[in-house]
């Protein structure tokens, strides 16, 4: 339904069995790749989701592990065969970044346009595109940003997946709405019929909820992002450090300890966390996992191509 | 002795075994990397050569299989603690190419000396760097380069190794040098002793053959290239395609079969051909290698890692 893979769950240089960062949504068969550190690509092909299908790319800062690999992978969806625009979202800076990098991929097949610090981005989900909307109340997904805290500009994202209400017979009935219009108000036309007019919100029922995932590398564990990811249904979240005993490397440069983080989950109420963005010299992140799991029990210690997958629940 | 390896063997794009185009020198522990594809670093890292002796970067061009990796891996460096300036030499551009990338690496513990476009390069080798110099006399390692002819601004290399020449005591006495001279005399250095001036070439016998490398990727087989790899040790040169049915590809893209190269080294009269930069869509390339050792024998086909160790050979 909507599967999100870590790509990449390395963090300053890429091991040869972590890459850096990058995750990579599928929703409906369109793709929005998040971060793009060295290896993205070669992750991409063993997971085999594609490439001309990634239609955003949101970065979430412009450090080299975390956007190396992005001049390669344009150039790649290029070969691919795309021909419809593609986007990128970022923090402040992220143009003259991505220009800068596109100094060895001037001449793509496609147009790409950024969208720098943006709040909210609402995007369309179609059959064969996913599209930035002005529109709020057409969209599938709307992307929210906040900034964090970090050594360099740095946008944590949460992406909302909008559920349609349920079509409500007895709403629509009330409504006097006529019975051949009840499939297009469904679909979210608005029709006007011998002078009257006819809306959507006539024979649909309440929302129901959506799906709510949220995505924080790197930062410090400032207190608003506890407001930015409650409820979430999945929390990726950056524990470059296991051991509780690095915290002082973590406040220097800027980063969580996986305590950090999953005190973050616990008062952010999310019902998973997934960690990821590991250092270096941590060999084996799951040996510190009890550090996490001690603060949120449903916490997970990512991998490169660990995939979940969220689905509507039926309330 | 003179150790090469190769780092990433594959055009175009990275894949899960097959890095792109990058190759390691290893000269008494001091590094030359000649360009820098997705996967370097990974590489280097399962290679374990490290990361602080790395000298000198020759890029062959600007298209991102050869340097997309170069931010993140002079990042890396920085890392590892290098101090000592480092030397990049490329073809015309390389300059604007390597600042546009250094976006993401602007801060670096360490100068970065760009030289475009030069048609040699003198190099010392030293215990704790590999430096620059003018002095065609003291260098250990000569780069020479040449323009090839692909859809970009393009460098082969060519990298000799200088040898000393023996000791020749009969050569001393009959010069008159005095005996507290001799090994000052044969490190290279020059002497003024009561007026009269004494010079290496006093004391030391003929030239002997140092070793050669030349370096050819990504080009068309022009014919000037025969005379440039001429008696190379070892000859790596691209093989984008195996079959030969592809031979229209390899003009229209401006690379090489199988054959072609082999050829190339067959009129060189090299020693040895190793066969790098395959196409993503060859899947086996060693399944090809008939086309190549038909032409010239001793052809490997080359894979991510593989080392060949050159020595000097006593005449």
């Amino acid at each position: 339904m909507f599967d999100i893979a870590l790509l990449g769950t390395g963090g300053g240089m890429p091991m040869p069995n972590r890459y850096l960062s990058a995750s990579l949504i599928n929703y409906r068969g369109r793709k929005i790749l998040i971060d793009c550190g060295e290896g993205t690509q070669v992750s991409m092909r063993i997971l085999g989701w594609g490439f001309k299908s990634i239609d955003i790319i949101c970065i979430t800062h412009g450090h080299g592990d975390h956007i190396v690999g992005l001049p390669g992978l344009l150039a790649t969806i290029g070969n691919s065969g795309r021909t419809e625009p593609l986007t990128i979202v970022g923090p402040e800076g992220i143009e003259e970044i991505v220009n800068g990098l596109r100094v060895i991929a001037k001449y793509l097949p496609y147009e790409v346009n950024i969208i720098e610090n943006p709040k909210k981005v609402n995007l369309k989900v179609n059959k064969d595109n996913m599209v930035v909307v002005e529109d709020n109340n057409i969209s599938d997904i709307i992307i929210n940003t906040m900034e964090v805290d970090h050594s360099a500009n740095c946008l944590a994202y949460k992406f909302s997946v909008q559920r349609q209400a349920k079509f409500n017979i007895e709403k629509a009935k009330e409504n006097n709405v006529p019975k051949n219009l009840w499939n297009l108000l469904q679909k979210g036309e608005t029709l006007e019929v011998d002078g009257k007019v006819y809306t959507t919100n006539m024979v649909l029922g309440d929302n129901r909820k959506g799906i709510k995932l949220s995505y924080v590398t790197d930062t410090r564990p400032i207190e608003d992002i506890k407001e930015f990811i409650k409820d979430s249904d999945l929390f990726i979240c950056e524990g470059t450090y296991g051991d509780d005993g690095d915290i002082d490397k973590a406040i220097k440069n800027k980063h969580m300890t996986f305590r950090e983080a999953a005190t973050l989950a616990r008062e952010g109420k999310v019902k998973e966390l997934l960690l990821t963005h590991f250092s270096p010299a941590m060999i084996e992140p799951e040996s510190f996992a009890n550090n996490a799991t001690s603060e949120f029990n449903n916490s997970t210690i990512g991998y490169d191509r660990l995939v979940k997958e969220l689905n509507f629940i039926d309330d």
